[in-house]
């Protein structure tokens, strides 16, 4: 599949843009007018640079409001069509996005735009130039990409073909499947763009939200596998206007576009094998071959089977060592060469890494994840341009494969095993009194509470929300959630869920208001490791009994859950008693307490009831509250 | 009229939200249940901390989904409402709002909503409670404010009574009009909201982009006009969820909410006044006194006349003294006593201020506008809660009025001329050699060329942007345009144009997109000062003589501007030899250019032929794009 991307979709220069897109692997862009008249580069500089980039200019675009017009408004329009045909010559382009008629059409005939666009078609023609006409979702007359193609092959001239938006198409509920029968040849370009479901007039919704595919909830490898059929083989190419994206810093925004397209190409395959209607499952892939689009295929992987280890960082270690302790974990010894300490309950892992820059508070720095083949799934990870992270080891130490997300987090992948262990903790334990060897502090275990890691919640910044989605999904196999706003003192935090279908990975991905001058780091960025439990109350008694301070719940809450949920007064009495916080709904109960807060990290211990799948979320507001309340106190 | 506000517009804890609202002036409250649920306080600590602060408790907030549900369900409601009414006797309240059901609505009878509804308000009747039921404007059943009060006067229960909210009823476009047949006995409440007209669900709307009266597009004083004329005497109170608001520093938001609500009653008196069916404009007035609301006043005042002045500040002036000499302006020499210049041509002034703190750049300081009465008008300002500026004066220097703006521009309010001078110029010029006297350099002056302030354009910060349209509304009378959006390479900058009737005064508010890390604040924080001329190519021939730097602007754009308009050559190669922009629309042309930019300030040029009113619009990108450029090459 060739790979494009319009220029309207990153910030900065154009030159800066063209850099971006060279570096992030495209093989081609298509040129946003505005970008050029803006820039000091005369077209022949562009073309020269492009070329020395590596980058085709596949796309000149847009040519706007050129049919349906009276006859001295057609003349003045051709006049401008010629003068972009010249420019466009210089720049060594052949293909322009002609768009229906927005803001100056006046006349609704089919043949009087048949005989516009026929002589457009025409003209350009003279000048080597095609034209790729597009059906705009809010276009005057025509709105709909079958119109738009019935004028295409009215006109029949070979200078003139369809440009196919997946916005344009998907945004208005066109049924996609008469794609296939569009003759490919007319197909001149085709777009894609994906954008979350929201109920607005088209053209902001347009103008404002669109995102790459797999950031947002179009049917996109549906609409790809038509376009697969049909026989297209030119570029798909990105045009996506989103008003972060515009702002956010323009290599980055380049790789995660780039990422989405690699992964689009991948479910795009999927689609066609899963609709297949020639034999059996074995050879559906044998009959995708046979499309004249060649589609890459990725390194396959599973959802991960559970969290491996969370890690924590920090200059002083004492407050998380506290924390932990007094929460019942387990201290297992330091690493044998590296200075970071393990800490257990049950199948719950939290490293302490002693190795952060001074002055650095305590926060997560990495998670680890169990899965099938930590190879294969770096392999993925790295195609879909994962940054690489690198952890010395020594050699008789287990290798980890770890990539960089997009808030920094390391995830590392991690041989997964049947009973939920880890072999790389052998590498931890107390020194051995006899020299040389380790004593495993698990073997002076008798008891250890059933405990694994339940969620981890990480704050977002505003920049990367979208990419974080389009990274867990594409790389480490994770679905999103619908997700959750949640009132906090400083704001709405849109709280995205990405999990396993079983919720055996849950990760919480936080879009944390923007920072006021007022507002600390702290108070927005707090982030948490939350641990699942058998018997909550009897873990919060232990805790309790450990000096351990928990996150204070105000009496308003309980009397509030009380007149919600009508608990029996002893249980209510407990939950007050411990600061528990409650939930329930149809599936089960939830019960959960909130340490306090170490540098930006605080853990949760939770128990799941029944089938209760949330998080507690009518709950959420009050630990907002409750944790603004003390940083503002101080 | 009652001023109370809904705690849930507001940042912060529930005591920040207390306090702002008692500094800023309102009467009352509405405690948000979330508000309550989440604070440390005790219910009778509120209700001691809304005493002291004179703080009346109007309204407790939201009980949903009450009505139209089964038996059962219906019970445990009952229950949940009796656990409310026992904590609002805590705090001392005695009003509830219940709105209509949206989510567990089954049943849909409106004799078993009547019947409902009346347990509810014997209940409440025991609690000494008075129910205020809203049709939500996504009620599942009731969404309209009449059918809500039909069932309230089914049900006829001294208890239970009506809430109208102006965002349920206008974001559905209900007729305002049958308000006025209510009993106002049975109107217990009064919300009050504006919002931008968006073409998105109503749901979405309602709970991001609220805004207070003043800063969004519905006809409140109509609402508020049947309101009064309903005869309804209680609060009049906020409710406005904005994403905005709820991250912006409290203190400063609750002073922008009073400020709308003495704006709407204003507006409302004036609505009254002019809708009034009886006797003569003269006794409209008189006629609304028989209203039993009063509707307090304001100082009226006309809209400016036209920019008196406008101040940049620096701490080194050389560069911004060069380039208003290139540009044509003339030294009118130093004030007498204070450490500012005057430069001026025609009426155009600009003071340059020297009096700035070390290493601050130059930057647009103030401005003057000329209004009727300075006195009145500044009277006007303060009553909206404008903070006043002082600035020192001798005993026989003018005094200027002045209020600061949301964005720190002072404000100066100046005793406009019919002739366009201001007395205030005589206080500069040189020191007269004989001593004692100042020569004026304008008695040396031969032929000044015509010249005006056009516009001026300042960047907003995100956070207050509501807020200064707001303010330049209501202090300043000036009208909002519909805003525009102008890509950037940093992002779409918003820009909102605010100004007279007649063109005189117009101020551009630009909204930049939030900074990035790598970009500077002087990128996006540009602000300028236009002037307009008769000619405009002589002016520019001139200050390209005198070695002004001009905004270079890109060929391309010369080529495409030939394109869009088919430029006679000789007058498009004066444009590309004076880097001069243009537009041109049904009403006429625009020629403009702009200066280097010193600091975060620039000047442009400007020159309308015809009735040309906008501002180069299509134009703007290339100067953002340019100015990009030239920071970032450095």
């Amino acid at each position: 599949m060739r790979t494009g991307i319009a220029t309207v979709c990153l910030s900065g220069t154009l030159k800066e843009k063209m850099q971006a897109c060279a570096i992030a692997g495209f093989d081609g862009i298509e040129i946003f007018e505005q970008d050029l008249v803006t820039s000091p580069l005369a077209p022949e500089d562009i073309r020269r640079m492009a070329a020395d980039l590596g980058l085709t200019l596949d796309l000149y675009q847009p040519f706007r409001d050129f049919d349906s017009v009276s006859e001295d408004l057609f003349a003045a329009n051709l006049r401008r069509a010629e003068a972009k045909f010249k420019l466009m010559a210089r720049l060594g382009m052949d293909t322009i996005l002609v768009c229906s008629n927005v803001a100056t059409a006046s006349i609704d005939s089919d043949s009087l735009r048949v005989e516009q666009l026929g002589r457009l078609a025409g003209l350009a023609g003279e000048h080597g130039v095609r034209v790729a006409y597009e059906a705009l979702a809010w276009g005057k007359y025509v709105s709909d990409y079958e119109h738009a193609h019935r004028l295409v092959e009215a006109v029949d001239h070979p200078n003139l073909g369809t440009c196919l938006d997946s916005f344009h198409i998907l945004s208005r509920d066109w049924d996609t499947a008469p794609i296939e029968a569009i003759n490919p040849g007319k197909i001149f370009f085709v777009q894609v763009a994906d954008a979350p479901k929201l109920s607005m007039d088209v053209l902001s919704w347009s103008r404002h939200y669109r995102v790459f595919p797999g950031e947002g909830q179009f049917e996109l490898a549906k609409f790809m596998g038509h376009v697969v059929r049909a026989g297209y083989t030119g570029p798909v190419s990105l045009e996506v206007f989103n008003d972060v994206f515009r702002q956010s810093d323009v290599e980055r925004t380049a790789v995660d576009a780039m990422r989405s397209l690699i992964w689009l190409e991948e479910q795009s395959a999927k689609w066609l094998d899963g609709t297949s209607t020639e034999g059996t499952a074995g050879s559906a892939a044998g009959s995708r071959r046979r499309y004249p689009m060649e589609l890459a295929t990725l390194p396959k992987v599973s959802e991960p089977a559970g969290f491996n280890f969370a890690e924590v960082k920090a200059e002083d270690t004492v407050q998380l060592e506290k924390l932990l302790g007094q929460l019942g974990f387990e201290f297992n010894g330091r690493h044998r060469t590296k200075d970071v300490q393990l800490w257990t309950m049950g199948q719950a892992r939290v490293i302490i890494n002693e190795q952060a820059a001074s002055h650095s508070e305590p926060a997560i720095a990495a998670l680890g994840f169990d899965v099938d083949s930590p190879l294969i799934a770096s392999a993925r990870a790295q195609q879909l341009k994962a940054p690489v992270v690198v952890r010395k080891v020594q050699a008789d130490e287990e290798v980890f494969q770890g990539i960089s997300a997009p808030d920094s987090t390391e995830i590392f992948l991690c041989q997964g095993s049947p009973d939920g262990t880890a072999a790389w903790t052998a590498e931890f334990g107390q020194p051995d009194e006899s020299g040389g060897g380790l004593q495993h502090s698990s073997l002076r275990d008798v008891a250890t509470p059933h405990a694994v890691i339940d969620h981890v919640n990480l704050a977002q910044p505003w920049q990367h929300f979208d990419e974080a989605v389009l990274f867990y999904t594409s790389a480490m196999a994770l679905e999103p959630q619908p997700f959750a706003e949640v009132p906090s003192p400083g704001g709405l935090v849109r709280s995205q869920v990405m999990q396993t279908s079983d919720g055996a990975v849950r990760l919480v991905l936080n879009l944390a208001p923007v920072q006021q001058a007022r507002s600390e780091v702290r108070k927005t960025y707090q982030e948490h490791i939350a641990f699942a439990v058998d018997d909550l109350v009897a873990t919060a008694r232990s805790a309790r009994d450990r000096g351990l301070e928990f996150l204070q719940i105000p009496a308003n809450y309980y009397e509030d859950l009380d007149a919600r949920f009508d608990l029996e007064p002893g249980f209510l009495a407990t939950l007050k008693e411990l600061n528990l916080l409650y939930d329930r709904d149809a599936n089960g109960e939830f019960l959960h307490f909130y340490t306090a807060t170490v540098g930006s990290v605080f853990f949760e211990m939770v128990e799941r009831r029944g089938n209760y799948d949330g998080y507690g979320a009518p709950n959420a507001p009050v630990r907002h509250a409750v944790q603004y309340d003390s940083v503002h106190r101080f």
